[in-house]
């Protein structure tokens, strides 16, 4: 049976779109044990951002020490915009984090304020830093921007080509809008693997569209080991009401189980923790199995 | 292009399951004229069984001869329960029906109260007494049931065979509870197409495990040339609350777009559809489309 990484991002994808009520960093923490309960190994905990950017993440710290602490085999991991981030998060005891870069430039001025060459300047400076920080880059909108519409599969490539060359060798390609499709994302996947063997990529791929779980799936058979998704499907534009999330957690882990791969993770037990978490934090679900009861088959 | 066949189910299979509110006549015939508009050419477009059963189809008869009237270019069908429902049927002037019988013996004696043998008599008799009549069957449970568990691919290929000897032709494998995967999906319905190759097989996938966009796509890439939807996913059983419907026309026909499919569907205005429907009929609704906004990708 063929291993699949199941990356938790809905603490920090996830909670950061409930932009109604502060979530209690005790809520945070009990949702976040019992998807470690479940046997998920690698989560992304939060965000080390400003607060007056997002509120909801301005228990970063907190949240990471106590993670660390109490769950010492999990690999916890966090969005870092920034230089600034990445020093916080080094400080609350990380060793591994991620940070956002937009393939559409307009896209990328519009959620960090910066040219593709500043974002670069900025990641060096993060690499230099830190040579013993695990730095991931989130490539956003690798698929598809919401002002300059489809992405080529070859900018994409060309893009994943410049940060490689800086030092990266861990991509999250993102299609951060849900507008991705089936040949698309086999073509991407597959022309990326082809093009740099040295790196390692995973898919983060949202439902807008209702297709999170059959894109992820294509990258998935198409050798992609890694994938990452949002309890509950958990996600979405804050300012989009209605807009679905993410590809949720326990809805893939449910179809990968039935697929034959193996993921090491409790399919009841994460249900359990979707279903805590739909009756803490009301929010966009995309996930079905949260919605449905129990049934034999 | 390869041509896809939708066909178009909710105002049977979606209307039907919404039980808090009567629909209108005259709204059905709306949305249903919605639909025409967007360019489906085959549509089930009621029930005819007894109003004590399911009173939301107690407009059968009307709702059919309107529709003939109105769009004589639209191939419409309705399903019947039994041969007094294939009676009604052809009186209001259908030359397609389609009726149902459940690979699961213990589904088919709670969904229609009779043994398969007394389904196959049933069928017999329509098909005895209406030898102009096309008569498809919907194969329910053909993955999984509620009360057996999951349908082994050998037991459908069986029953099927049952069926064609009686002189059936046309299928639709169902997947009632929506727990096929696609390995599943895909051995039946290459076991099928390879041992009945005179029959037609269509998929019909509920969508109530998030898998319904995937399991329908995974049909159509092994060779199935008709899908059943229903506008907006509208569906599922009133007596589980949230539980999702159908795959949703709108969102299958957006993915068979970018896939480079054709259906010959115009997708805006399948949209404006869908948007209508929701508007009009509160109901269960899987379809992620009619959630979203309109964007620029």
């Amino acid at each position: 049976m063929k291993h699949i990484n199941i990356v938790e991002t809905g603490p920090r994808d996830g909670f950061q779109s409930v932009s109604c009520h502060m979530i209690p960093t005790e809520t945070k923490l009990e949702i976040i044990g019992a998807i470690v309960d479940a046997g998920v190994k690698r989560i992304q905990c939060t965000s080390f951002v400003s607060p007056k950017a997002i509120p909801q993440m301005h228990d970063a710290a907190e949240v990471t020490r106590t993670l660390l602490e109490k769950y010492p085999d999990v690999s916890f991991f966090a969005l870092v915009p920034n230089f600034r981030g990445a020093e916080a998060a080094v400080q609350a005891g990380l060793d591994s984090v991620s940070t956002v870069i937009s393939l559409s430039a307009s896209h990328n001025m519009n959620n960090v304020r910066r040219t593709h060459q500043q974002s670069f300047d900025e990641l060096e400076r993060i690499l230099d830093a830190f040579p013993e920080l695990k730095v991931e880059i989130d490539v956003a909108t690798a698929f598809g921007c919401p002002f300059e519409g489809q992405m080529d599969v070859g900018r994409l490539v060309e893009f994943v080509g410049k940060l490689e060359r800086i030092g990266v060798r861990d991509f999250n390609i993102c299609d951060t809008i849900g507008v991705a499709y089936p040949v698309q994302v086999r073509q991407a996947f597959s022309e990326l693997m082809e093009a740099f063997p040295e790196a390692h990529f995973s898919a983060h791929i949202h439902d807008t569209r209702n297709m999170g779980i059959l894109n992820s799936y294509e990258a998935i058979r198409c050798g992609v080991d890694t994938v990452q998704t949002t309890l509950g499907g958990l996600g979405g534009c804050p300012f989009a009401p209605g807009a679905t999330g993410n590809t949720a957690t326990e809805d893939l882990v449910y179809l990968l189980d039935r697929e034959g791969y193996e993921t090491g993770i409790d399919q009841r037990a994460l249900l359990r923790a979707a279903k805590l978490q739909v009756e803490k934090i009301p929010g966009n679900y995309s996930g079905h199995h949260i919605l449905i009861q129990e049934r034999p088959a």
